[in-house]
């Protein structure tokens, strides 16, 4: 296409031609710029029209408010801030609706709402290890006996009865909602200060969700949040961590996988309308590439178990200069072809780093999919290779602003994604850990912040449909998915046109 | 390049393929990533290579501790917060002596230090109107009698001797300090917020700038900060005021021109090695199609009696959704074809709007620089333009922040014109409202911060002579510039490798 244009600029410029040629070129210029972009492939049907216009009167009137006065409008600041005014936004309340497709990027102890996480609290014979004369609890274990070992010396063990009785039930709640979450915001002061109140919260749930006994029912409500938020398709990075009975035995990583196989069969027979779910075994990145061999031979074997449902490899926690992805090269180019790479990678903004450069690894490796994906703006030729051949970035949006890679979503890289039309789907990371809904916080700082202004329905189709285009499933299941996820947006399309006088009247401050 | 690369892949991925195969591949993408890059095609003289080491000793230095240390990175921060740390930072004060080539974004009224604005205020006639009981000045003036118009209803006129004696002089000093910049940063909320304060020092300082007695040596000592801060040629976008006298006369626009050309001359004749500066007529873009017309005159008219000095056309202020550039394309036609454009563009992240597609006219005008060009990283085609008809970027990245566009220079666009070697020039915008110098700041930030990590001396020098390729001056001009710039930078590399050990030794707290 360049070329063509060129040619039209004769030598240099258009200096010398008539207002009238001027404006068509113009056009010409922006058509191509509007055919470029993600989305535009998507013919709406006549009701699907009538539906965008209702979705842009919404996404107008929010964005004209925010230009009026950059006060109100919410992708220009922290999502902990605003989080109570974008409940109120009708826009999120029919994406909340909307049916997105997958969710091709969760991690296996962060998707549950804080309150289902503080409801185990109460479960029979769970002990909380304080510290600080019993004001900070820092561990969590299930056991019939007080616990004798713990991770934080001079802690003391205490049913969380005991805790409850001693403290208030209410102060205990509102202490756990604290613990539990990425919040306040001036906790966290870097990317890295960010990543380490991340896995503290990871290490201190570890007691609670590793519990035999639990972990099921956490995968099980986990899937019926997502799929009450729209989402009927669940890939899971899972750690697939030896689970705990109450004696202290630890079970094989089978077992795990074998508890995921059973509440998905469950899950799946409860809800019919529900696609699938996926686990890709992630062992975190900072290790040797000894363990990585370990892990490498782990994963076949449990594929070889569940073909099904394990499907792909990855590896997880913070990008570091120590750990990047070409020290396990010559692992990780043992594991079987059909077991496929999901790899995080250039989650960062250090230009020019090892951090960055797992990108190159990630492509060279044959990732099915790069996890964030970050800096890949600043590797055209990654940019280029991610499409020639169809892999997918996954853009977690809210994920990258908690730990502090960027503060506005005007500014997030996956603009360029979606103007150079880069295959992507959107993702949530870790919602349980920032109280968002498991995808539609997402959709709607994406939809608002990061996409054109003129990002309509076409643009929240294509994404919702990428998720299923590029997912692990198979070309047979994915038919079928998309079958059961049209089935649903069909149902979603027909609501809104039914109640769209009431959407469009609901007042909005 | 990429069908050779793809080739390699084979049909999907390089799972297949041996570690010793990996590696060579990952080899040659690194080496194609790196040649990519702006500043390859530099090749170092032996000095230069040794200069290099000393600067990438430097870099590293304060670049690892930064990644050990996030609080201690200040790329990461607001400039304001951290304005002394980069003072004490041996690669600033290496960048600082490093001439830089040209300044190519500059506007009239903010390129002096604070100081010497400050001590304009003891010039003789100088009345001040304040309000708020005595406590804040709004408005200067130049008057033989106490003034009697006021622009704010309700103030009172002054001398500036006056309010000294009544206040005290330090404490009007410190007060004229903030009020002559953008600090504090608390004041500065949103884009538009900054944009408005920004609009407030313009007009505040208007009455004493635009005195026909101060004018000239406002420039004059602008040219002296510049010169002395390693920049050596100085394009000026200037709203070509009138000039008022003692009496209230205002002179016609040829005036200040005249008042330009003869302190230009004086300075060139008082410094050889200075190499020239160019004004480009920049009015207010917030106004009519009919305003513009008579200002395409106007510009057309003074370019006939200043061929030499006023040499473009460009159009200032804020963009707007109500003034887009295309409101003005059928007048900006009619300007004389030699009468260069260099319009601001995209200075927003608002994707998609019209200020956004002020990129696109920028481009279809025949534009030949771009100011700031911020949202152009959402715009490939007018990136792929910008390289083929080699329209460069003048990249500000201090005034961005400052503006509010971003938070961290670690994740400014113009990381991504590096990777892609889009044609760009470093400038400051602003200098005088941050209390920066003219452009060592500048060339700190992107060096440190937006640039990738091995960045080094070639990034520089190609960054320096890209200021003399992209401006204004004649290819005869270009050539003497560059050897006038090449004589400072060959002194620099000399007196670097001299003093190299002291340079390295020096402490960094």
């Amino acid at each position: 296409m360049l070329p063509q244009i060129a040619k039209f600029f004769g030598p240099t410029n258009l200096r010398n031609c008539s207002p009238d040629s001027y404006r068509k070129l113009r056009e010409i210029i922006c058509k191509f710029e509007q055919g470029a972009i993600l989305g535009n492939d998507i013919q709406l049907t006549d009701k699907e029209i009538k539906v965008n216009d209702t979705i842009m009167c919404l996404k107008m009137d929010e964005y004209n408010r925010g230009v009026e006065d950059p006060n109100q409008f919410v992708p220009g600041y922290h999502i902990f801030k605003r989080l109570n005014d974008i409940e109120k936004s009708p826009l999120f309340q029919l994406l909340r609706k909307m049916p997105k497709g997958g969710a091709l990027k969760t991690h296996d102890f962060s998707m549950c709402s804080t309150n289902f996480l503080i409801d185990l609290t109460y479960r029979k014979h769970l002990w909380a290890c304080t510290v600080n004369d019993g004001c900070k609890i820092v561990q969590f274990l299930f056991s019939k006996d007080k616990p004798k070992k713990m991770l934080h010396e001079g802690g003391k063990w205490e049913t969380m009865d005991e805790i409850r009785d001693r403290r208030g039930e209410e102060n205990v709640r509102k202490k756990l909602k604290m613990l539990f979450s990425m919040y306040p915001l001036s906790k966290i002061q870097s990317n890295d200060k960010a990543w380490d109140h991340m896995m503290g919260i990871f290490a201190l749930i570890d007691g609670i969700l590793n519990y035999y006994p639990i972990w099921g029912e956490y995968y099980y409500n986990a899937l019926k949040e997502f799929n009450e938020d729209g989402v009927q398709y669940v890939e899971v990075r899972s750690l697939l961590k030896r689970l705990y009975c109450l004696g202290g035995e630890r079970l094989p990583a089978k077992e795990t996988l074998q508890v995921y196989n059973d509440e998905l069969k469950n899950f799946k027979a409860d809800n019919p309308d529900f696609i699938d779910s996926k686990i890709i075994y992630s062992p975190l990145r900072h290790t040797t590439p000894d363990k990585i061999k370990g892990h490498v031979k782990a994963c076949t074997k449990l594929n070889k178990e569940f073909p099904n449902l394990l499907i792909g490899f990855d590896l997880v926690g913070q990008e570091t200069m120590k750990y990047p992805l070409k020290m396990f090269v010559n692992e990780l180019l043992k594991m079987p072809p059909h077991i496929e790479f999901y790899f995080h990678a250039g989650q960062t903004n250090l230009y020019g780093s090892p951090l960055d450069e797992n990108l190159i690894d990630a492509v060279l490796l044959g990732t099915r999919r790069i996890g964030h994906a970050y800096a890949i703006t600043k590797h055209p030729l990654v940019m280029q290779l991610a499409k020639r051949f169809g892999i997918a970035i996954e853009v977690c949006p809210i994920c990258n602003q908690v730990l502090q890679l960027g503060a506005d979503y005007r500014n997030h890289p996956a603009a360029t994604l979606i103007a150079n039309d880069i295959p992507f789907v959107l993702s949530s990371g870790n919602p349980s850990f920032w109280r968002t809904k498991p995808l539609s916080h997402d959709f709607y700082m994406a939809f608002l912040g990061i996409a054109p202004r003129n990002a309509d329905l076409k643009f929240l189709k294509r994404t919702a449909k990428n998720s299923i285009r590029h997912s692990a499933l198979s070309d047979e299941e994915k038919a079928n998915a998309m079958q059961k996820w049209k089935t649903k947006w069909e149902k979603w399309i027909d609501w809104t046109i039914e109640n769209t006088e009431k959407i469009l009247e609901k007042p909005n401050e």
